[in-house]
């Protein structure tokens, strides 16, 4: 295949014309041509390289890493970096398998990292372990360019022998390390970094990202639908001049403050996770031009999801040079950077109306060992009128919970929830065989009636459940075991559900179908009186103890300052 | 050697700290670090890559190839791409062997353009010349890494033999093709590029360039001593928005307007001509700034002089990646980027203080063959009492001419100039043999008294002469010879002259001991009554018959504009 076409170079950062010849799926020959009368510029339009997201979570978008493939080349992106974290949680090696497996059945570049931190924590039953030697095994695999975020920031700290094994193997096998370090700082960082974890996608404000920097990390900035830090890590308007800062930020700082550089400062534009009602919508297309918005160059943006993660990973692509793999994208124009199509390895995939390949699916299989429950498995008791419990309360959007309390009566020995306190009924039902029960209350929710449930639930993805009413809660749960996993929304009036078949992450249909039943799922819930904007993602992570204050594990209520159990009721 | 340092990315637009290694002068390990407390960072400073001029004549400083690399390399350039144009026009291929045998000498990479267009023009006389077989000759040298400029784009477009026969063997050899086209566009633009000519730097607005980075040309910004084209190019208040032109201008133009992005459509920063005092006070790093106070994002600026030139002419340096030449600068921040060392292969060559390698003498010899002159070769005859004259107007900083008229008298069958009306004699002297002269008059030098000369007169560089008196011009050309060329002024009272014995271009001694005795003769000049900002400059173009409207070559007063000569007495 040869043709001529205007390309934006992206080591150059330059447009020029060229004739484009691709061979064997490669970019064969680039050579520059003139443009004058005598010239067919063959292709309308602007070649990019393929765009690449250098951080996500592909089970957060619900769909099969090729039906990712398949509603994601729509927005031009031709590669992801991928950490199987949810899956491996369910199901161990054996799952990332199975994603790597089917992402390997189409035309696109899925590349994965090895997940460093199965079990989240040890205060939760997951569905697999994976230790140093099965770091290993991954490691040793090609599709495998990384050791995925380590999360486990204090077992790094504190020099735990397992953390520092799987460590000590990404050195080895040569593979990047990448971070996750909401707000370390400091002796800590220093501590973290001397391990050599080089990427980082957790800063929400320019002086954390600085000091990351500063110390050599990359900086991910990150535009998802869980987590959005763009706004925050643009916003300079909090920036402190620091005293005695290490090299060369006196510089940078002078820099920003004239708001004549504001590039190098970040490496990568990455989503982390990307629920299905957004990626629809669009995938890094949007994010660049979000930072563009906030001041990035549109050019500092293209190369943020282009030749720096594939300089960094060391894929292949990227880039428009001789020799890489032939990904790009056509562009109406470098501004608006609409996506008319989009080419993998040579291959158009994305004409601008179809994708064009065929999508397999993952056969279907059941991961949930928990048998069906009913409503007095929902039931907490007391024994007295009345009780002071201790509540998650959670907020609209927000990760963080609030530790609260509230006084409710008991009746018939049970405790009673009060919707006039918006007090309901949290659950977590482990799925994984011990068939455990835990129960506690939560504020925020502002369910009416009925229940909402779901196998979403990070990071070990047993089954959350919140409502007012135990059988509402035991029928919702048992939906979503009727459908081998997935997100429930049931009341006297109406139920209905979204199957997650695969692990009780994924579903084999295609984006567009699965954000339609989340969407009517969503206006279920807010029929039902909530009031958040994504009740299944907020209730997602209340299981997830890593981050404060309360949570809620399969084995119980837990205090995640202090990293311990606590009692439902408090007297 | 191996040290650690914070560099700035050009490819990947980034920061970042990391342990250099160099070995045989090449950068041979780069790797990432991490910076604790336990680091230690050897560099103070940033290291960027060492600066690139891409198109540059040297012989316009008035020092040897290796006393500019003496004063370049204060100023972090590492690397120039030079066309002996001057030299040649001389000396021919011996003179560009006598340049490349110089700058061989001393730790700078020098490469060479062969010169297309010697002699310019076939109405004065040169040197030497040089054919499409001298042509060859040069092309198969590795020193040699383009075909310079191609001014003769007449000749281009008008299909000359010789001049195609040159193209095509650039084509062969597979060396870019430099280009000159001020003001070309459409079908002539179209037949000049369809020979594979890549760069100009001769555009001086927006709307030139745009049209011809469109069709295909790489542009150079041009920010020299001769012509500063910074301020027009990046002026975008005249931009009209063109309907139906070529593709993507549309998107650009957006761009251009909403200051979104300027950077794409300028490939280079070069200077073309430096003269000495200029040079002493900087180059590119001054280029640099100058782009960055209007408008460019210093890191592209930066990228203007280092992978975009490398990239396009085959050099092995301008980025910092294993493999590459380690060539690099340390400057104290990006901002201000002043430059505190230089590093050419990996040796330090400036260390803030003092150049660190001897300089070279090219051996003197006479390049004037000329015999001594007398007043009465300055005098022109008129047989009456007054006859009216075709004057050559011209204006400070400017090489366009106007064709002005005057009246004069005539005394003892000798026209008079006349200081009342500023209308001096001006004269070129024949050097290469023939020892013809030829007289003309010239408004505004507004010398009162006195004469100046200079064997410095583009592009056949024979002698040329400003004065009012005869005998003082035979004085100032006499001067000349006896230097072996050089520049002169003499009056009554006071004679000076700066020798430049190297084909009459060029000085032996240091770039500060030059621009110092120009000083002096400009001040002398000024004493004289010359307002000019540089009287030689401006009388050195008064020879470059190709830019109109009147000009003066050994061989007669010449119309610019119908390329034929014209008699300098109109009645």
């Amino acid at each position: 295949m040869a043709f001529t076409a205007y390309i934006y170079d992206v080591v150059l950062g330059s447009f020029r014309p060229v004739r484009i010849e691709i061979r064997n799926g490669l970019f064969a020959k680039i050579t520059p041509i003139t443009v004058t009368e005598h010239t067919q510029i063959d292709v309308k339009g602007l070649i990019l390289p393929g765009f690449i997201d250098s951080h996500i979570h592909i089970e957060s978008s619900m769909i099969t890493p090729a039906q990712f493939a398949k509603i994601a080349v729509r927005h031009g992106t031709t590669s992801v970096v991928c950490d199987p974290h949810e899956i491996a949680n369910v199901m161990g090696i054996e799952g990332i398998e199975m994603m790597i497996e089917n992402a390997s059945k189409v035309p696109f570049n899925f590349y994965f990292s090895a997940p460093s931190c199965v079990p989240a924590t040890p205060f939760e039953t997951s569905g697999a372990v994976i230790d140093s030697k099965g770091i290993e095994y991954l490691l040793k695999k090609d599709e495998i360019v990384a050791l995925g975020e380590m999360m486990n920031f204090p077992g790094v700290i504190n020099g735990d022998e397992e953390v520092l094994r799987k460590l000590e193997l990404a050195r080895k096998y040569e593979k990047p390390i990448d971070g996750h370090a909401p707000l370390l700082s400091h002796e800590d960082l220093n501590k973290y970094l001397e391990q050599g974890i080089s990427t980082d996608h957790e800063c929400s404000n320019i002086m954390e990202a600085l000091e990351k920097k500063v110390k050599g990390m990359k900086i991910m900035v990150r535009d998802g639908s869980s987590a959005m830090d763009m706004e925050g890590l643009f916003n300079i308007d909090d920036l402190e001049f620091p005293e005695g800062n290490p090299f060369c930020s006196t510089s940078l700082f002078k820099a920003i403050f004239e708001g004549k550089i504001y590039n190098p400062l970040f490496d990568f534009i990455v989503s982390d996770d990307k629920h299905p009602n957004d990626l629809i919508k669009g995938h890094l297309n949007l994010s660049i031009k979000k930072a563009v918005s906030l001041g990035i160059d549109i050019l500092k943006a293209i190369s943020m999801v282009t030749v720096n993660p594939a300089y960094h990973y060391g894929l292949n692509c990227g880039v428009i040079v001789e020799g890489a793999q032939a990904d790009f994208i056509i562009v109406d124009n470098i501004l608006d950077c609409n996506v008319l199509k989009t080419y993998i390895a040579g291959e158009c995939v994305f004409d601008g109306e179809n994708v064009l390949f065929d999508v397999p699916e993952i056969e279907d299989f059941n991961s949930m060992n928990v048998s069906k429950k009913s409503a007095d498995d929902f039931d907490i008791h007391y024994d007295g009128d009345e009780c002071e419990v201790n509540v998650i309360e959670c907020f609209d959007g927000e990760l963080l919970t609030k530790w609260s309390t509230a006084k409710l009566y008991v009746k018939d020995g049970i405790v009673q929830p009060d919707i006039f306190q918006d007090v309901l009924k949290i659950a977590v039902v482990e799925r994984y065989g011990g068939n455990a029960v835990a129960n506690a209350f939560i504020k925020g929710f502002n369910l009416k009636k009925g229940a909402i449930a779901s196998s979403v639930a990070h990071d070990s993805h047993n089954i959350i459940a919140v409502g007012y009413n135990s059988e509402m809660m035991a029928q919702a749960v048992n939906m979503v075991i009727e459908n081998k996993g997935g997100i429930a929304v049931v009341s006297e009036d109406f139920a209905d559900s979204l199957p997650l078949p695969i692990a009780g992450l994924m579903s084999n249909e295609d984006a567009y179908d699965v954000a339609h039943k989340l969407g009517i799922l969503h206006n279920m819930a807010k029929a039902l009186g909530c009031e958040l904007t994504s009740p299944f993602m907020t209730m997602a992570f209340m299981a997830l103890l890593v981050i404060p204050s309360l949570k809620i594990s399969d084995k119980g209520l837990f205090d995640g300052d202090s990293f311990e159990f606590v009692d439902v009721i408090r007297n």
